[in-house]
C-alpha cells in the first residue's frame, strides 16, 4: 500500500513518523508493507528527511495510480475537501483527522466511498488517541445508543480544571493556556465550543444513523463561566464541565454543546486537565465510557494510522461506517426536561423564598464572604425554566444539570 | 447467517433475547438477517419460547451445514472446548464469553479459525460488555502496548469499594455480595483472583502478540485486606483495588494479579462498585481507560452478539485476532521495581526509625485510636523489599503501589 500525506503540520508530521517508526508492526498487522510515497505541502522543509518525496502538487498524487490512500491531515474545509474528493472518485481511498471536513462534507464522502468499494475513515477527527469512532461502529453494534455525552475539547477542559482546582478566573487560565499553546491567539473555536459541536455532531450521526448538521446544534460556550460559578459548583458537589451531548428521550433526539453542572458520581466527573472522553449509554450495553489523550501529536496520528492499518486490510471492501445519507431532524432543546443551576446576584430573603418557591429548589445555597446564593431547580423543560426566570432581574447565571 | 447458541443460561438467554429483539438493527448493520436455529441445552424449559429451537444433542448442530456459526455462553473447558473445537473443524465460526476456555485453548482455537479461513472471537470474555478486545485489535494498532492494568473483577471491586466506603470488615461485604448475587457460594474465583488472572492472561497475550500461560502469572487475591489497610490507604490519598497488570519494562515482561495501592490521580481511581475499568497504555496512544459494566446480563450478551455481527460481516475472511501460538516466557516479578505500602503492628519509636531508614521511607503514618503504623518504601525490586522485611518481625501487612 503506497499512501500519500495531505499536509505535514503537526498531525501529518506524526502520521509519517509513526509510519516509518513502525513499519514492521504495521506489516505484521495488515500483511503488506504501508509506505508514504508523497507528502502534500505549501511549504518546503529544506534538510528533513521529507524533502525527497514532497509534492506541491495535489495532481501528482492524484494521477499517480500506486496510491491507494490519500491521508487528510490540513485541517478546513476548502483544499482539504476538493483533495478528498477528487482522491476517491479517482478510486483512493482516504482517511482524515479533520473534524469540520466530516462535519460539513462526511455524507457525500462517505457515499462516494461506498459506490467505488472504497474506504473513508476519521477516527481521529474526535477524541484525538481515544478509539471511539470504530468501536461504535464495531462494537455497539447489538443494540441502540441512547446517549452520548462527551468531554471532546481539551483546551476548554484544562481550563475549566485550573478555575475549579487553583480558584482563578478565565481570562487568566485562557492566557496560561495561550502560552501553552493548547489554545489559539483566537480561542474562540475551543472557547465558543465551535470544536466540540463540530464533534458531537459526528458521534450523533454515527450513533442515529442520519446526518445531523452541526448547525442545527445549539452551541454555547465557556467564555461566561466566573470563579463564583466554580465555587458555588464546588460547594455543591458538581464540576463544571463543557459537555458535547446527544440524546434520544422517546423517539426525540436533542444535541447541545453547553456547560453543564456534572455530579460527583458521573463517570466524566473525574476526567480533568487536556484529557477528553466519552460516554456512551446503549439499551444494552448500559454505561460505558473512553477516555484518553484528546490531542497531542503522537496520540492523534496514532488513531489516524490506525485507519491506515483498517483501510489497508479491506482492500475492494467497504468497512461498515457512517450514516444514511438523510438529515436527522433535532428536537428543540427548549423542550427538554432538566435540572438548571442558577446563581443569583441579590442577597434578599424575599428573592431567596420567591426563587425557591418559583423553581421548586430543595434548598438555598450561599457561601461565606460572597453577595447573591444559587439553586438547583426542579426538573423542567427550559422553556418552563425562562417563563419562570423572566421574574427575576437579579439571575446572573444558569448552567444546565447533566440528567 | 443461522447461529446456533450453546448453553441457555443468563448469557446465552441474553443472547437469544437481543437477536430477536434487535434483528432489525443488526439485518441493517450486517445486510443479512442472523437467526438462531438452535439453542442447546441439557435442561428443558417447559414453555419457553425457547423451546421450539432447544436440542439436547451437539450432533445436530455440527452435522447441520447451515448453522454458519456456534456461541458458546457454557463456562468451563469440558464440553466448551470440545464443542467449539469441533465446530471450527466443521467449517463453523465461533464466539464465546468464556475467558476460562480462551485463556486455556485459545492459541488452538485461533489456529484453527485462522487455517479453515473462520473466525473466533471473544470480546465477552473480558470486561463483559466494555468493548476493550476489538479496540485492542482493530484501533491500537499504530503502536506498541506497554501497559494493560485493568479492574477486572467486579465482585471483588464492588466488595473494596464498600469496605472502603462503610468501613465494613472484608467478612462482612462477601456475605452481603453473596445475598445480591454477586459473589458464588464458594466465592473463591473472585476474591482469590483467578477470574482475573485467567482476564489479564488474555489481555496479555493480544498486548503482547504470544500466548501468556495463566498458570504462570502470580495471582493474590484480597482475602488478606483489613478495615486498617482500608482506614490507612484512605489517610495516606490511595484507593484499594484488585488489579490485573501487565507491562513490558525494557523488554522484560511482568504479569500479575494483586490488590494494589492506587494513587488518588489515576485513572482507574474513581471506578467503583461493579463496574470494571481497563487502562491501556500505548507508546503512540498515550494512556486510555476503557469503562463499563464488567458483567450484567444484557451488557455481557452485547459484547457476544457484536462478535456474532463481526462474523457475520466477514465470511470466508478471518479478521485480524488473536496472538502467535507460542507461549510468552514472563519475568520473575521479584526483579521488578515497585514501591510498597507496609503496615506494621509495633507503635514503638524505634521499630518505626528503624523502618523509615530501612525501607527508605519519606514519612510514617498513624491513625488515632489504632495501633500500629504504615509507610510507602521507597522504589525497590520486590526481592530487595523481602529482604529488608525479613528483620521486621512486626509486618502485618505489604501491598504493592500501582506505578
Amino acid at each position: 500500500m503506497k499512501a500519500a500525506v495531505l499536509g505535514y503540520g503537526t498531525i501529518g508530521s506524526g502520521v509519517v513518523e509513526i509510519l516509518e517508526q513502525k513499519k514492521e508492526l504495521i506489516t505484521r498487522e495488515t500483511g503488506e508493507e504501508v509506505s508514504v510515497k508523497y507528502v502534500l505541502d505549501l511549504r518546503d522543509f529544506p534538510g528533513d528527511p521529507v524533502e525527497k518525496i514532497l509534492v506541491h502538487d495535489f495532481d501528482t498524487i492524484l494521477n499517480d495510480p500506486e496510491v491507494g490512500l490519500v491521508v487528510e491531515t490540513m485541517g478546513g474545509t476548502g483544499a482539504a475537501y476538493t483533495f478528498v474528493k477528487s482522491a476517491l472518485l479517482a478510486g483512493k481511498s482516504a482517511c482524515t483527522s479533520n473534524k469540520a471536513l466530516v462535519a460539513k462534507y462526511g455524507s457525500e464522502l462517505l457515499a462516494i466511498a461506498r459506490e467505488k468499494k472504497l474506504n473513508f475513515q476519521f477516527e481521529a477527527s474526535v477524541g484525538g488517541g481515544i478509539p471511539i469512532i470504530r468501536p461504535l461502529y464495531s462494537c455497539m453494534t447489538a443494540g441502540n445508543i441512547t446517549e452520548i455525552t462527551g468531554i471532546l475539547n481539551g483546551t476548554t477542559n484544562f481550563m475549566l480544571s485550573k478555575m475549579d482546582l487553583e480558584g482563578r478566573a478565565y481570562e487568566d487560565v485562557l492566557k496560561e493556556a495561550q502560552a501553552l499553546g493548547y489554545a489559539e491567539r483566537d480561542p474562540s473555536a475551543d472557547v465558543e465550543g465551535y470544536d466540540a459541536c463540530r464533534k458531537i455532531a459526528i458521534l450523533s450521526s454515527i450513533a442515529f444513523g442520519k446526518f445531523v448538521d452541526f448547525e442545527q446544534i445549539e452551541t454555547r460556550g465557556i467564555t461566561d463561566i466566573t470563579k463564583d460559578d466554580m465555587a458555588f459548583a464546588r460547594k455543591m458537589g458538581y464540576a463544571i464541565k463543557l459537555l458535547g451531548s446527544c440524546k434520544n428521550v422517546d423517539g426525540k433526539i436533542y444535541a447541545s454543546v453547553s456547560p453543564k453542572f456534572l455530579p460527583t458520581g458521573h463517570p466524566l466527573y473525574p476526567v480533568s486537565g487536556v484529557f477528553n472522553a466519552v460516554y456512551v449509554k446503549g439499551d444494552m450495553s448500559g454505561d460505558l465510557m473512553f477516555y484518553g489523550s484528546g490531542a497531542g501529536k503522537l496520540p492523534t496520528a496514532s488513531a489516524v494510522v490506525a485507519d491506515v492499518v483498517e483501510i489497508t486490510r479491506n482492500p475492494g471492501r467497504t468497512v461498515f461506517a457512517g450514516w444514511a445519507d438523510e438529515t436527522l431532524a433535532l428536537s428543540e432543546n427548549t423542550g427538554a426536561e432538566n435540572q438548571y443551576f442558577v446563581r443569583f446576584n441579590a442577597a434578599d430573603q424575599s428573592v431567596e423564598e420567591a426563587a425557591a418557591a418559583a423553581f421548586g429548589a430543595e434548598e438555598i445555597t450561599k457561601i461565606d464572604h460572597e453577595p447573591g446564593f444559587a439553586l438547583l431547580t426542579a426538573k423542567m423543560t427550559r422553556a418552563e425554566y425562562e417563563e419562570k426566570a423572566a421574574a427575576f432581574s437579579q439571575i446572573a447565571q444558569m448552567i444546565p444539570v447533566q440528567g
